[in-house]
């Protein structure tokens, strides 16, 4: 199954909100094997909208639509879809309900009339109620293709999402995608790809094979689609057993779909061991991410930023000498950083951050 | 000048990245009175460029495209734009001299023949050099439309976009687009929109409004373009004016273009005032971000993530009682966070946070 994405908000075209939702809304596409083609964001104007419509359905067999659903007068999505699909609205006793129910219930306040026109939606299309807001889903099916519309707010998109929309593609569909990316560091692409030349011309038409350069760090990655999941785990493996050997001095791990501090979470709790940071450079960044992830209490004890030689010394307690001596960016200093906030935390193991941040080139 | 922004890289489609460099550039767009109509994201696929780059030309006088100029065999849009614009690739000797410098100096490592086709380019575009990497930058001109073909890279696009794509735009742009954004908190956008909805009917067609809703609080933004910049921003403050005292409970202040921390760094700065932070459920987020903004070493002494109270007890010196009368989080045990994070880091300030934080509804 092909699918096209359409955003639909002013403040993506200014520049106001990252647009996380697109991001999202792939990544559940590619995991049941919907293969997204493009991804289009447009201002809330019901000629654009109708015309990025238009466009979409004569590419994809899905077209996933966020945004404009709101109950004031800048949003148009839904007088869109009625010119689209010549329908007309009607009031749907369910989600007039509900939105009563929400309001009764968290909002604590009497709708009004531009609640109650939320409960205004097309005919024709199969209504998705949505538990976190007053903004309905909307399936609508033409020419054996799917539309679907859901609110631009993130989690409620994303709960219409996982509860409504995914269970049922999954159940149509029949394709598989699988994205393997391995991390390296250390070499730049052109070089990595010298190295690998005949690696790669040897990787069969059906896996495709990618550079994602970043700073001092390029991903390498293989993707491959087919009916058979498993058949397509073993192929793309087979081609990794082969590219190891050429980049084990660059290679350090895989990139996962759990994020890096789960893992470190699942590694901590496993050995039932603790942690306890002390950062310099990183200014609490580290903490910050770490804490992020639920269940983090259970082995993160703490940190402490210290930012000068001051805080360093006075909260930390590290010998001003050592710092004299050495200089606060320097091995020796940051040694003795994680020894002692590991001491004054009582935890496991002490890690600690130093070095020299600054907006010019070369400093950080 | 109306723009159009393409976007070219498989790792947007599947959800691997987000596309932080669509909002760079409409942001910067809009700056500079140039109005972006659409962000266009497509995969890595000759065609597909030369389709998206055929339907942009359509609308817009300015295509934008990021994305797909690297060294290796998985980037196509040189291509693309030699087939598109009916060209041949060249060896460009700046550029050449350009890679071999960067590759002697900074990689430290001698070119290879994949590095060296990026000296090739084709022959009609003027080229941008760009000083940290070695995919240059591409401008076409056709039918007095612009074209330009920059990196997907963040820190090299966006050098280019300030060095050489901004200035040489900002000649021909004769207009301007003002933003201003209310915050509000506690009201929702229908009720806001209630209360507000005589005002609204009164706003001058060429002003547009719009609200943007998000847990808790509602964005409310004012747009209008036009010749004369001095004239819009006093059109829109009049009816801002006018706005201001139906919102007075609600309002909480602007959404500036300097972030937040920004704006705390400057008046911590201007009172020649320090800070120190002491942080439970934040877990030293806010410590990370003020540090992020250059020069916070001067006001931020530092912070600690006292996560449980063991570290609130023993590394903050907060009393037990306290903890075991009022609970960690209460306004009591909060206020003594803040006062010992002062004594210790010596700060004219101290900031602390409670709360409970987890991933269940109604907890955060």
């Amino acid at each position: 199954m092909l699918a096209e994405i359409i955003c639909i908000g002013d403040e993506i075209l200014i520049g106001q909100v990252v647009n996380t939702n697109a991001t999202f809304l792939s990544k559940e596409l590619n995991k049941i094997g919907i293969e997204v083609l493009q991804v289009t964001s447009i201002s809330d104007n019901i000629e654009n909208i109708k015309n990025s419509l238009n466009s979409a359905m004569k590419k994809a067999d899905l077209v996933l639509i966020t945004g404009g659903l709101g109950p004031t007068n800048d949003d148009k999505t839904k007088i869109a879809l009625c010119e689209f699909f010549n329908d007309k609205l009607i009031s749907n006793p369910d989600v007039l309900e509900h939105i009563i129910k929400i309001f009764k219930d968290y909002v604590k306040k009497p709708i009004n009339e531009l609640n109650k026109n939320q409960a205004l939606v097309p005919s024709k299309a199969k209504i998705l109620i949505n538990e976190y807001g007053t903004a309905s889903g909307m399936w609508f099916r033409k020419n054996k293709k799917n539309i679907i519309s859901l609110p631009g707010v993130p989690f409620e998109m994303k709960h219409l999402i996982e509860k409504e929309v995914i269970p049922k593609l999954k159940e149509h569909s029949t394709f598989h995608i699988v994205n393997k990316t391995l991390l390296t560091y250390g070499l730049g692409e052109s070089h990595i790809a010298k190295r690998i030349e005949s690696w790669e011309k040897e990787l069969p038409k059906d896996i495709k094979f990618a550079y994602l350069p970043n700073l001092g760090r390029v991903r390498l990655r293989l993707s491959s689609k087919g009916i058979n999941e498993k058949q397509i785990h073993a192929k793309i493996d087979k081609h990794i057993a082969k590219l190891l050997p050429l980049i084990k001095d660059i290679f350090v791990g895989y990139e996962e779909d759990a994020p890096v501090e789960m893992q470190i979470q699942n590694l901590f709790k496993s050995n039932e061991s603790t942690l306890a940071i002390a950062e310099s450079c990183t200014g609490g960044e580290i903490s910050s991410r770490l804490t992020k992830i639920p269940g983090s209490s259970e082995y993160f004890l703490g940190g402490i930023t210290a930012y000068n030689n001051a805080a360093k010394k006075e909260i930390l307690g590290v010998d001003e000498q050592l710092i004299k001596t050495h200089s606060a960016v320097s091995k020796e200093v940051s040694k003795e950083m994680a020894i002692r906030v590991r001491e004054k935390f009582k935890s496991t193991y002490g890690v600690s951050t130093t070095g020299t941040a600054g907006p010019s080139l070369g400093e950080s």
